[in-house]
């Protein structure tokens, strides 16, 4: 089934509200998760519109259906350049992050590492994972990836933290499921997401087994809260503004207490030695998910850019053109490094097909160093009136209107509000919180360089 | 007179609500404009701190009285290396930018250029200056220099505008003043100035004739209103939270409509040549004092990456010590530039010691390439948390307290309050409103680089 | 056909002596061109090679035989895979620079731009161009492209300039073919090929006519003479030392003085609208080219760092480890790039398969910004020995040998002759004239990123 | 006194021929040692000339004469600000690399670090010393300080290397001295200097005793060889040359051999604890040091690109200009921090007065980091010619000269003759065994950034 964005937030506000923001639980309608709600709506929208087929969506031999793709079990290359292409697109029409790949990637890492686990130690956690993988596709739910464990002291292991719950861990083991704890941190969609996918962090050791466990639960079942904390620019739509403040994000502490899970829903518990591997399983194939949305964010900003050098007048000043096609530069560089991860890939032995890690990751390795320079680039292009603009108000009010739309126009080839709208963009695109947001996901979202080096280990 | 911050308020309380910040007109007491004002108390209590003196303070032989250095024409290297440490000093307690060095710059350009203007042109502008400069130095007044005009098409010089508003200029020569319009835009502290000291900001020809004006008008002077966007992080102190939050900026386009400027107060009106010569005294002054703010910017940064090191237990792990380094090296760079700029700086004929140019350009240039880099290392110790930490609220509530109090510590050396207070604190230095101001004025303060490529031609 | 390169040899032996060095004419079997025949020599072993075959070979529709790939003309994306895996492979064995891939560029772009000018004019250069290409693949020739002209003053076009031999151009037009006179210059691998591929170098206006000229002569035609630099590192094969020594290259300033090229060997004779168009055909088939060697330079200096850690005991602190990572990534994002290149390329109306200009681009501007940083890595991880180590000779001489000896040996798991070679050989590589050559072909072969500018106006 | 050159270069060819170049001894007037006996002769040619009186020479009170300022004790901010622009103003005359300061900066050294350890001690090293460092004085002697050891495996501490002569050692102490054997390396101007100073070149522990020593010695001692790699560009002068290719420099490995120094030469002699202490007091003393030379260099380099811009006429083209400007900014901000170490610089207890540093470091790093990109910027703006002009003999010979003389001139404003002059100073600059030994020196010069890491532990 592929559902319409009605029908996924129709089920999301019936869903417990175990979501607190601000420091009181709310519903899943809240104002504050709108703007991360239409950046998933466009998930469905793609999906909806035959224009898209194959792109947005892939054909599952699962079910026997065409299902969305960010629910699709990838098969060749081609299946990952339309995963890249889907994530370009979506992610320009949003403003960068599209969010769902979280879930995506999660559902390819789990397929695979079962099926290594079972191949090794004889279980059966890669049956047990299909059959929820087809109830997932047949939904079209939305899972996002509980990942990073709060991991409290950066030198110490999992067991030997002072504080256990700064990594979920299983509490005990029953015959027909576990209890697990701990904290996940900076886990992006989870307070829109139907379900939590939980996957270790990092590499284990024997006397890490505990914290071996991998599931996932409805995003509102017991014991589960998700402490919230959304960027948001704006709190309802305003026709003069750009698209770009609709969407935002929201990441959650999401608190595991105690929380019952049932077997069929735990697909690693206790192979401590497959914590490496399904860590970086996640990790590898999120970072070739960038190579999709980074060259979209470099899109975002060049736009901006050359919007600001339209109004300024200076598009074709020497050095203004350079400046342009460094946006240019990283995001085909980031976007090769995608393709060429397609073309030199492996088949895993449970059929999904793997993006090749080394090109995953200098692609995903290159945005993170160019970030900050991204927005700075914006900066020097567009001048320091995006921290020094007088509010919307200012702008309407008698007293002052009159100066201003005289003020805001630059190159009189724009009339006042179009100006109005052109530097209101450039703020939200790059001195607003999302900036702070993409700046600081952009370097460490999938894991930060450095711990990079230490997961790898 | 060293006046306390009270008389400072007081004064500024008393002015006419010429402000108008969200749509509306506020007094000067208005809570968004508080964290500047409490950055301009630091200059006042510094003054009266008897450990300061000689450094917040100087020996005015022109009223002979010791004045607030802000308001002394500087006469010696020793002077500007007291004042350059007077920023730094100053800077470090109030966040960064403390904004009272824009008058500064501003009076000795200005008794600098009359003097040269009057020894060409045999006017009397130098000693007009002086009897205004003697009453600033008694009243110990605040002022801000509004340079930044709104320029309109970056292409185009002044008497080229469609929209000649874009740039302050005489409309009507009287023999008892001068008539003048037009727009400043981003003038930092303008909304608790007590005096706006208006200069032109670029190179002129002849017929850019109108736009040479120069002169100082009360920032509540009628046909004066100031459209302020003040960049704020909170409404009012809160024990807990580190001071960072305190403090802030306010910028505002000055609209200038018709206004009558007495002759005395006119020292520049239609000497085109000095255009250059004046924007470029200012600029390069204060070129100079960003050699002793930056540097604190950059210890205000180093300062919070070893806390985020301090509490990720991360500190004696080499790339994190490198990085550390990292802004030693750009903070005491941009300082050893303003000392350089201080030794090799000249006598001028009007008597003030000018920093050497080259100086004092190649310090700021180093801190404008770098800052966006600076912010980059910070999220790079400090991990994501910053982005994705819950609100205040969320730690105090009594659903969700317990928890957050656990995972909000990390080395175990820190209990929960300091490490709430010392993430928030980071948040705030390196994802908050201000960041954005910081990052964006450090690229363009006092010129960007490209434009001082054109206004040097 | 495909020569051995012992057939190679013996023709370029018996051409005329218009090679000139250090003031005199000489053979091609002059010592200091034996590096650069010993690269070529590569390009014939491996074809000779059945392991490579479909690599370095590929199956020629024109003349229905297997050629060898740098005579052929891609048909697929496959085809430019193959190509710069060729490249990258080659380029390994040879130290870097594998050079013949100047005459592959020049024949597809040839094969391209015939074709659309015929398109367009009703001329017949495409047939007279196939005719000369299935001679040139069936006796396996080595072309090298003549592209760059001296051009004289850089601010000026073909037609303004003063001295008219800075660019090669028609001097008559006859019936049987045409007169050409001028300066080609840092064309390299000149010196030992066996035909000169004559192009433009950039974009013409109609009245630079006369520049607008393409064709093929041998390299030793009447008329011709070049004027050689060779790069060389020792004037025999040393067994004690490593492979790198034995190979480099050479340029050539290409003087044409009154050459008759008849109309057989005419592909461009007048067209200036074809200028750009063929210039930036070479061009950027050459830059994706540059997607093959360029890793392979970053391979070995990667390499040579690796040999360099090695021995001074430091191959797992964390900062060398961290360095050699960033040659991995400036080879693999270059090499992503050309596969993006390949897939994302297009069929052009004369049956050639180009490959996307802004993958091919982009690619190569990266490894233009960092080789000079490349090389700073290698000498931040090797030390100063690579410019202080004493001469061979001392390692051999009696009053020095023994000190040398104990003295060379870092890593006590290395002994002195392995340590001796190790070190040369990074000397070679990070010190030597090479190494100069490397850096500056680095930053511009293929046209500067500055130039590329011009010519795409 | 102050020598002249000729007095200089007399007493050295009588020296032993204890110098080691390519196989055998050879005497101090071999013809490859001839470019770094230029250097050292500007360094007396200056100390002649009455205009650079006080900063060529200083007045030593210890024996109350006009003394050369290499074989000066620093007593002031004055004084260090006088030593850094000599060493800009010789470093400019002779392309670069002055050397002498080498023994400036250890005798500065040693003045301290002797008191010091007597102070603590009751040792009596100062006195001698400073007997010592008068009869330098007196005889204006060339000193180049030996610290470079070998060191062998670079995790391992002195005492732990396999082989003991990695570091230079006491062998045996006997009532009137001690005998010391060992290796140090990269030691330039040794070949040319009356004596040489050794010193410690890292922190040293307690079982390191042996290692901790001091010593001055002629440098042709019995048990002393020089194993000498000169660099060098041509064998004489050629009246048609940039004067840049007759000044050069030299490194050896310098072996002790059981040398026998006498009591009275000997300043440290198993105090590890100094060890550290005096590795700095020279590192630090160079590292300001470079703050005059490095500055220099970038002189250099811009005069190169200057030349070559102008050669080329694109000297107004925007991009060109901010290179040039980047240029200014790494000299000035390199003699800058060099001017606050002098500033901000500590009265030690023996008197002398030594630069700070903090600034001597952030200095020394900028230029470091820097090096290859300057010489990136060269190549950016002089293009591909520097290694691929053809050799000056082809510039002569009757077959090609006519053609290269219309070849080389592009800016017709230069005749044939600059054009070559020009074009082989950019090359002798930016492509010849100078550059690789000028960009390697520029990062390892005085201690490479990850030693200084391991240094200072």
């Amino acid at each position: 089934m592929l559902r319409t964005k009605e029908q996924y937030f129709e089920k999301l506000f019936r869903m417990k509200p175990n979501v607190y923001i601000g420091g009181e639980a709310v519903r899943r309608d809240d104002h504050r998760l709108r703007p991360g709600l239409n950046v998933l709506g466009v998930t469905f929208d793609l999906a909806q519109d035959p224009k898209w087929k194959g792109v947005a969506t892939a054909y599952s031999t699962l079910i026997n259906e065409e299902v969305n793709r960010w629910a699709h079990l990838e098969e060749s290359p081609h299946d990952l350049m339309q995963k890249q292409k889907l994530i370009r697109l979506a992610a320009r029409r949003v403003g960068g992050c599209i969010q769902r790949c979280m879930g995506h990637d999660a559902i390819n890492a789990l397929a695979i590492c079962t099926k290594e686990i079972d191949e090794k130690k004889g279980t059966d956690y890669h049956e047990r994972f299909i059959n929820y993988l087809k109830e997932y596709q047949r939904n079209d739910l939305v899972g996002t990836c509980a990942q990073t464990d709060s991991k409290g002291d950066r030198l110490k292991r999992p067991s030997e933290q002072q504080n256990k719950d700064h990594y979920v861990h299983i509490v005990e083991e029953r015959s027909d499921g576990i209890v697990v704890s701990g904290f996940k941190m900076s886990v992006t969609q989870a307070a829109y997401a139907d379900e939590l996918l939980v996957i270790p962090t990092r590499a284990l050791r024997e006397n890490d087994r505990d914290f071996a466990v991998a599931f996932a639960m409805p995003a509102d079942a017991d014991g589960i809260k998700l402490i919230t904390r959304p960027v948001w620019l704006r709190e309802k739509d305003d026709p003069d503004a750009a698209p770009f403040c609709r969407y935002g994000v929201s990441d959650s502490v999401i608190v595991f207490d105690n929380v019952f899970v049932p077997k069929e829903r735990v697909f690693m518990c206790g192979e401590w030695e497959f914590g490496r591997r399904l860590a970086l399983l996640f990790a590898d194939s999120h970072r070739h998910s960038y190579s999709g949305c980074k060259p979209a964010v470099s899109d975002i900003l060049c736009g901006a850019a050359s919007l600001a050098a339209e109004a300024n007048n200076i598009e074709k000043v020497p050095h203004v053109r350079e400046k342009l096609t460094q946006y240019a530069g990283a995001a085909e560089l980031a976007y090769a490094a995608g393709i060429a991860a397609a073309v030199f890939g492996e088949k895993t032995s449970s059929g999904v097909f793997f993006p090749n890690p080394i090109y995953s990751n200098v692609g995903r390795r290159l945005t993170g160093e160019l970030i900050y320079h991204e927005y700075n680039l914006l900066t020097e292009i567009a001048g320091g009136i995006s921290v020094t603009m007088p509010f919307k108000q200012d702008f309407l009010s008698p007293e002052t209107r009159e100066y201003l739309e005289k003020f805001i126009v630059r190159n009189p080839a724009l009339n006042a509000q179009d100006s109005i709208k052109l530097w209101k963009f450039v703020e939200n695109v790059g001195a607003s919180p999302m900036t702070a947001w993409y700046e600081i996901a952009g370097v460490h979202g999938d894991g930060s360089l450095w711990r990079t080096w230490v997961l790898r280990r």
